[in-house]
């Protein structure tokens, strides 16, 4: 019996490294992917330059994902959630209430909007515009994170959407967002972007007072 | 005397046709450009699949174009100018004042970002985040464009600048028509649009009011 349970253990304690190593290769594809997407967008972002980057081979990628296009979705996707647990955990350190919070709020949501996880995502917004191959999966993973961030936009700034105008407010204001990432794709926007950030605020939190 | 003026007369309507005919195959190859941008993204937009849309030759096309960034930011710059022009003719039909005018500026204005001038438009500015070659050129029309959008949405919704607050809600508004235009690339967002079209425009007559 002795012999059994070791022998168990030790299949165990095998299998336990490997997964880990395989779960480990996994994540430095999905991170060098998003991180070529971000630098070289679509049509620079091939499968070889991805496995160069991650310093694994051809065959250690197509273990995990099939296609080309599995894999950026996939990037996508562990990005995004990894940008979830980011913004909740940053949404901790925000002043409690007020027009500071809806502004700190607000300020927030924009940094990830101009950030390079939505560039990484843009570039594959746009390719999945003309890539058949791209687009149920980038679709299905915009609507996800639409709703996501939305949701968390709500939480975040206490928002009562049962009142009328609240919802297409914040609606608004996560395009808005959008688009701030849009204008600083090929120039630092940073300064025409803090005084509309502030007024945007501004209007926002009337809106939740107004209704409250 | 007779026969001098007579050769001229000839040179003349002999040159207009063919600089007519000139400016008519540029005009074609700049709309295929386009055309082809919108639906193929700037990877599936060779100067091969313009020329072919067109009906032009190759040798027609580098006539005109140099270079395959030349003719494309060459043809979002025309199509750009043409916008500027329609979007004028339609500001002419709108109502002359109050809350209903505000609503019809924005809804034009968000229209126009939602339609596909935009839509090729946005395919060329991410493919300018990692071309070198298309940055330049591209930078500089979108600084051009954002200037003249916000010109004419401040000169449509009679917005005072020197008030506080307005020039950068009227930034944000142009902000929010372009990440509705993103939203509305993979999706009929139309619904969703209309909700939020209304409730900012009573946002940005309300900011327009109060400092006025």
């Amino acid at each position: 019996m002795g012999a059994v349970t070791g022998h168990v253990t030790d299949h165990v304690t095998e299998r336990a490294p490997k997964q880990d190593r395989s779960r480990a290769t996994r994540q430095r594809i999905l991170a060098a992917a998003v991180a070529c997407l971000a630098e070289h967008g679509w049509s620079g972002s091939t499968v070889a330059v991805v496995c160069t980057r991650a310093g694994v081979s051809r065959g250690a990628a197509q273990h995990h994902f099939r296609t080309r296009e599995e894999l950026f979705t996939a990037a996508i996707a562990h990005m995004a959630e990894q940008w979830l647990t980011t913004v909740r955990e940053r949404a901790r350190a925000l002043p409690r209430e007020g027009p500071d919070r809806t502004y700190a709020v607000v300020d927030m949501l924009v940094s990830v909007y101009t950030g390079p996880l939505f560039r990484a995502a843009l570039h594959l917004w746009v390719a999945a515009g003309e890539q058949e191959a791209l687009r149920p999966g980038v679709t299905a993973l915009e609507a996800h994170m639409g709703r996501e961030a939305h949701r968390l936009a709500v939480e975040f700034l206490g928002a009562d959407e049962s009142r009328p105008g609240v919802r297409e407010t914040v609606q608004g204001t996560l395009d808005m967002a959008r688009g701030l990432g849009l204008a600083n794709l090929l120039s630092d926007d940073s300064a025409r972007r803090a005084g509309i950030v502030g007024q945007w605020s501004r209007l926002l939190d009337g809106v939740l007072r107004e209704a409250g």
